[in-house]
């Protein structure tokens, strides 16, 4: 499984996925799910992946082909984000739907899905969601921030801190405390996660940082919310004696 | 969709359930999940229900008409708690079979699961979780809680917190805390929650309470929580300075 979730805020969009992929449970391996592109001044686009791996890297290998023929759809030269989130959709469902046809067994699932976020000169700052079935959504002011893969455990945090005007700082931690819920109580996402943050208008490429779990600040962020937490509910009231009844 | 848990703890049980049931997202109603069994001084039951509701009825009708005719799987007169759930799946598996035979439309799952906890006299205190597919397993020690329905949003907490050696109230703290974080990420669960504690070897029949978003202590706990989750993320420290790079 995999876990990636992005947050587009009024100043940036942060951006965080972890790398474990697995094929089974005796399968685990560490990939890449989060892959940037961009051109100096033009553009800048972050795109993540979750789902079947095979579909996921196909997509990413025909974008950059794209890229590298400088053809029609190429993603640098579309107009919108929404041109883009729909050209992956279109690869995406393509890769699956010939997977699924070459298939010896069937039942497999071949969809993947995918955040697409960044921004092009001239035009605002977005992130899309795109579904395996190819079909896409966006972040909004009431709802900035979108998840792909495993996204349960780690959401009810994002549902409770997260708006649009919060700060990049916020963001990051509400991120960090929600992977580390994830893969306490799921095997199948696991760290390092990759982090990166844009800043809006910069137009430039982040490197981003990957952490791991000897990461000094991490293993910061991780004991202080879990000394917090707990030190919360020591200090949460006596439930009523009619509780005990 | 439901949630249920419970929680097995060196001095008790403690069991919650939601109300919430949904078919579709615009038939909604509110059902009890969470019924008791028991006779005074001889042994003490909670059932909780999540998955096909028809299911579950007909499980909880079938168990209360092997009581009322004292028949050889009357609940009463197993030996032990194993014994019970096995009964449980048996009913379950046999109810979902025939609606699948019943049914005119394939593809319908008449599945359902549930959390059976509670004591025997002689016995040592059990919890036991009954899958759709009738098997069971039971908690231990080392996983003293177990959980049914929607269950992702809320495990992080109980993974973080919940040990067999946790008193009865941190065990109530942590259920409250995760139910709020349940049902506010998800549409289908939703209050009121029924709660109830079972002290070990009372062999009682506790009367439980009813949580509604009326309940003054509930409110409590959900208020100094989010406000103390707020508070403990605003005072992480600055990530780093090559988070931005």
């Amino acid at each position: 499984m995999t876990y990636c979730a992005a947050i587009r805020l009024k100043t940036g969009i942060v951006f965080a996925s972890d790398t474990r992929t697995n094929a089974g449970i005796d399968h685990i391996s560490t990939f890449k799910k989060l892959f940037t592109f961009g051109q100096q001044g033009h553009c800048f686009f972050t795109i993540q992946t979750a789902g079947n791996l095979a579909t996921s890297q196909a997509v990413i290998s025909l974008i950059n082909n794209d890229i590298n023929e400088d053809n029609e759809r190429s993603i640098y030269r579309q107009n919108t984000l929404f041109d883009i989130a729909n050209l992956i959709g279109e690869h995406a469902t393509n890769v699956a739907k010939e997977s699924e046809r070459r298939a010896v067994h069937t039942g497999n699932n071949f969809t993947s899905s995918f955040l697409i976020g960044g921004q092009i000169a001239g035009e605002a700052p977005e992130l899309f969601l795109v579904y395996g079935d190819g079909n896409c959504l966006h972040a909004t002011r009431d709802t900035p921030f979108l998840q792909i893969g495993e996204s349960k455990y780690g959401k009810p945090i994002l549902d409770r801190v997260i708006n649009y005007d919060n700060t990049i700082d916020k963001a990051i931690h509400a991120l960090l405390v929600s992977f580390d819920a994830t893969i306490r109580s799921n095997l199948s996402v696991g760290y390092p996660i990759d982090l990166l943050v844009y800043q809006n208008d910069s137009l430039a490429q982040p490197t981003g940082v990957r952490l791991d779990t000897d990461s000094v600040y991490l293993n910061q962020v991780r004991q202080t919310w879990s000394d917090g937490l707990l030190g919360l509910l020591d200090n949460l009231d006596h439930p009523p004696s009619d509780y005990y009844t």
